[in-house]
């Protein structure tokens, strides 16, 4: 049988990460960075165009610093992604992190949508050993990321990121990255019957 | 070892049910009324006045239809659940559903804090059966059942009511009631390193 997962997460949470693990664990594809090259082949954008504009909508809620051919790429951006992720989902069993998966798959059967948040001390930790951030910069680093994902997810939806009624299960990684996966993986069995 | 699982819910999910039977499954106590009449006994307040003023704050937020000494009330109703939900914990593993818990056992070791959500279609389908309600207002007695809640929580707490952050695993009920039950059983055990 053919499932989804997509996973939403805070920025430093550990959620890629997880996702991938699922995969693994699972046995299906994982989508990340690989479905903007995908979203690339198809939609006549240059990878370059996609580098800057992935997940961005600054634009949209500076007010600022931003021109209108720019909103425009950004659009373009979220357009393309959202039909290479329809594509992925119709072919095949898959975890898809992040870019509104679930919104965009939201008509679609046998999709689960996850979430993934952390205490912030646990973000600040793996945001300064994973991406390099300054330690004494890295809080207010992450919430200004998790602004822009929550920006950006509210922009393109009519959904509420982090809401825990929006997802069919959320999970809080200080319980481990493992911990979480088998948890995860067991939600997963439980949900599409697997064995 | 010594654990406390806190359920808060949205009204119609069937939380209350999932605690009972991850309750029973993990052979621990389940707290709801029966929290009450524990805390009637050491407060010395009736219970009718428990029955009264119950996970109730209607004269806080409505600023009408409340007199001071009711206000007063509910707040001695709360303090006495307090001290009771500090002891109950304090004493044994249980499971503990609604009335702030996980804010109340913050401070305290090996507590899991879970939110049950479901859809709106089932959450009416639940109410009419379970708790009688008129099919054709239940959505909006729903909506207005868990604007109490969230504003009882927000009211005495620094948190926000179902926002996947503030506990450590969300899960949304339409998943079906023993598969959640199984989901979270499994999650306790990651947790607390259960057999």
């Amino acid at each position: 049988m053919k499932y989804v997962i997509t996973i939403g997460r805070e920025y430093g949470s550990g959620g890629r990460f997880i996702g991938k693990k699922v995969a693994d664990t699972l046995g299906i594809p994982f989508y990340d960075n690989e479905l903007i090259t995908e979203a690339c082949k198809d939609s006549g954008l240059s990878p370059a165009v996609f580098e800057t504009f992935d997940e961005k909508t600054d634009g949209f809620f500076s007010g600022a610093g931003m021109y209108s051919y720019d909103i425009s790429l950004s659009q373009k951006v979220f357009l393309a992604q959202f039909d290479a992720i329809k594509k992925i989902a119709d072919k095949e069993s898959c975890v898809i992190v992040g870019r509104c998966a679930d919104y965009v798959l939201r008509d679609v059967p046998n999709v689960c949508n996850i979430f993934i948040c952390a205490p912030m001390e646990e973000k600040i930790k793996r945001a300064v050993e994973f991406y390099g951030l300054n330690p004494e910069k890295a809080a207010s680093q992450i919430i200004k990321k998790d602004k822009k994902r929550k920006g950006y997810y509210n922009f393109y939806t009519d959904l509420d990121w982090g809401k825990a009624s929006n997802y069919d299960l959320c999970i809080n990684s200080k319980l481990g990255i493992d911990n979480c996966v088998n948890v995860i993986v067991n939600f997963v069995k439980e949900r599409f019957n697997l064995e």
